[in-house]
């Protein structure tokens, strides 16, 4: 089970006052209440119950059948179309040497000429699938990128093209949908309530994970276990709520606007990219007081010590630090009792010592410099953990948009930059709009 | 040459008057004067002068041996003494199919069991070169994990290690210095007055870049043209003086806390990564009106408009963002004209037209709603345009040092955490310290 610490993130480290955040865990408790009446499962909140059994079963079986047939599947998407996947992948994916081996999974979420021609070039049609996620199933860069596969599929295989093909997407709207209908290629469903990014749990996440050997029923049985408890537990002892809490309390009565997620542990890294989404897009919202939104910034190990943490210890006292620590890494290395400089570095210790010792020491010197933080305990980095997690941060997030007065789904201000973009494409009926970007990239003469 | 456009970073888009930045430039341009000065040149500002032809002398010769003799080097490091090797090998390391191919580059700069135990898996010690890079020589992570490599090449090679192993350190001073003149093993300098995050274009970066096929003399004529236009264009035309301008005043009149760098080009997303080390380590410090520097913030390409997007057009206005565009991929692919839906996607166009016109449409939203942005524009992703930026970058992150008042060499802050790593791991002469944090631990009684 995961636990969350926050001592660190109370008055005595330049937190909150144990009143305010027994108020705000009120709030917490009632916002969680509202998530799970069954109107908002309807909504967006329907992520709560995901995955659904006929999902986990496609999945299986897409998964078995591509772990038969491919060498190497390419995933187009971009966006929750590609983080939740990298999510999973990055944590779970079987290490060399364990588990029988599957294909490798390359995730395209770009749409750089070098980095798409230079993956072409190393893939074989003939041993590749082709996976294209979109919810929507009309995102500008997966359609293009497709695009492009197809040609590349069809000029190597002809007609048998189709079967390299498998599209996740809306289960019945959007050109995606359209495109595998017509013709007879495999379609998993995102359900239609369900977005982006908080599809991880959905075929999105889980048939990439499925192809590479990760057991997927594991994680689907840590999600539903961590839904369970984050909607019945009571608020103080409920690492979402309380971490909510903490969230939109230290922002709002504390001005720490910016959210660290610090995992301790490699194969957590690709996980932070994806909270830095599901929280940069479910909260960073206009609301009745004015735009609201933590901005959240992932940082890595004890690399970051070394990139960040002068800014976190002795810059504005901006953030709030979330740390992420596991008991058990599944691997130990020892140090050599005698150093390179001769002397004894860290006597008997291993590596997972090391790594704890460095983030405590991180925390402690947070917490002397007035800079609150808090940590996740991971007892592993087993599948049933980190569809736990997956679960605990959506609830999390989800908590803290009501919170804020926010909307937690969708994403309102990214429609402008892809009107504009398709304008200067020249998709038909954007030409007004096409001329006035022209005039305005006219105006620009200041140039250094 | 690379240019600055900076229409979008002024008023209009909610940036600077042309008023405050002019008022800004001269003091750019007073800050400039002072960074040339013999005394400063003698200090941090010693890496104007990277790299030295001894330096370039001493990489092609350690470059050229390791291509001929290795399959694999692995890279200790962390901090400074990764990023800049990264920065410059995901931009200019060969592709596949380009130039001879050399030994793979691994950067280890961790300490997570996992990733050491699999890449030593993965290794050959008889095939492999173990480089630890470290301006002090006493960096804790590099230390234990060269003292583990050590153990590993001392088993498989016996007393044929020492030509295994080279370092890059101080000249003179520190453990590995006192590591590499005892056990006669090869070493390359860092000089004494360039700290970690300067060290790019030292043998620190360059070495790693010569060994895998890098055309390292190309990168150090770039950062020298840079380093004379840099100190020598009048302030308004010089790229680096008006970037600084804009990030201190953005700030300090603006609010713009936030520095999102935001490369359209995948082979950037590393140099993105040391970038933010050098403004946050460099800027995030203690002055005499507070704490100050702008947390910097590392986006990607159109994903990022699928993650960060969001929170920048309607979140709080806290940002001023940086662009970067290359005109010159260095590869094309064509859009086919019928897309996966049966329609006419993007007729005729390449993917190169595609990314740009997704950066000018999102800049084009930003200015929209009043958030302030501007755009470096890069002719190619050559040696010389990488050298060239990364000597850019570092001249405008001095300057806008000394407008913060910061000095923005050394990291004062991070010595506590490391002090209390220590501490915890039983390092002799910090039992007191350890004492105080097996106390502070035992208090922690707030866990959900």
């Amino acid at each position: 089970m995961i636990r969350l610490e926050y001592g660190d993130a109370l008055a005595e480290a330049g937190g909150l006052s144990e009143t305010d955040l027994g108020a705000l865990l009120v709030r917490a408790g009632e916002a969680r209440e509202r998530l799970a009446e069954p109107r908002a499962r309807g909504g967006g909140a329907a992520f709560l119950e995901l995955p659904s059994s006929a999902d986990l079963e496609a999945v299986a079986a897409a998964g078995e059948e591509a772990r038969r047939r491919f060498a190497a599947i390419v995933l187009l998407g971009i966006g929750g179309s590609a983080l939740g996947a990298e999510a999973l992948l990055r944590a779970l994916a079987p290490r060399p040497g364990e588990g029988s081996a599957g294909p490798r999974l390359l995730v395209l979420d770009s749409v750089d000429p070098g980095t798409i021609s230079s993956a072409m070039q190393d893939l074989v049609p003939s041993e590749t699938l082709v996976l294209a996620v979109s919810k929507s199933g009309e995102t500008l860069e997966t359609l293009a990128t497709l695009a492009v596969f197809l040609g590349w599929l069809q000029t190597a295989l002809g007609p048998r093209w189709k079967s390299h093909v498998t599209v996740v997407t809306d289960p019945e709207r959007g050109p995606l949908r359209a495109f595998a209908s017509r013709e007879g290629i495999r379609a998993l469903p995102i359900p239609t309530a369900v977005g982006g990014r908080w599809s991880a749990l959905s075929a999105a996440g889980l048939l990439p994970a499925a192809a590479v050997g990760v057991d997927v029923a594991a994680v689907a049985a840590g999600a539903r276990a961590e839904a369970a408890r984050a909607l019945s537990a009571p608020p103080a002892e409920s690492p979402a709520l309380v971490h909510a809490a903490l969230v939109h309390g230290l922002d709002r009565l504390r001005g720490r606007r910016t959210v660290v997620f610090w995992p301790y542990a490699d194969r957590l890294d690709a996980l932070a990219e994806w909270y830095r989404q599901l929280l940069a897009e479910s909260l960073g919202k206009p609301t009745a007081r004015g735009p609201v939104g933590p901005l959240p910034v992932p940082a890595r190990g004890p690399a970051d010590q070394h990139a960040l943490l002068q800014w976190l210890v002795q810059g504005p006292p901006e953030a709030f630090t979330t740390f992420l620590a596991v008991q058990d890494h599944g691997a130990e290395v020892a140090i050599p009792a005698l150093g390179p400089a001769g002397e004894t570095v860290l006597p008997g210790r291993g590596l997972s010592a090391l790594l704890e010792a460095e983030r405590e020491g991180t925390a402690a010197s947070l917490a002397a410099a007035g800079r609150p933080s808090a940590t996740f305990r991971l007892p592993d980095l087993s599948g049933g953990t980190v569809g736990g997690l997956l679960m605990l941060l959506q609830v999390s997030v989800a908590v803290a948009g009501d919170l804020y007065g926010a909307d937690p789904y969708g994403q309102p201000g990214v429609e402008g930059g892809k009107r504009a973009a398709w304008a200067l494409l020249g998709k038909a009926g954007l030409e007004a709009e096409a001329e006035r970007l022209r005039e305005r990239a006219a105006r620009t003469g200041w140039t250094a």
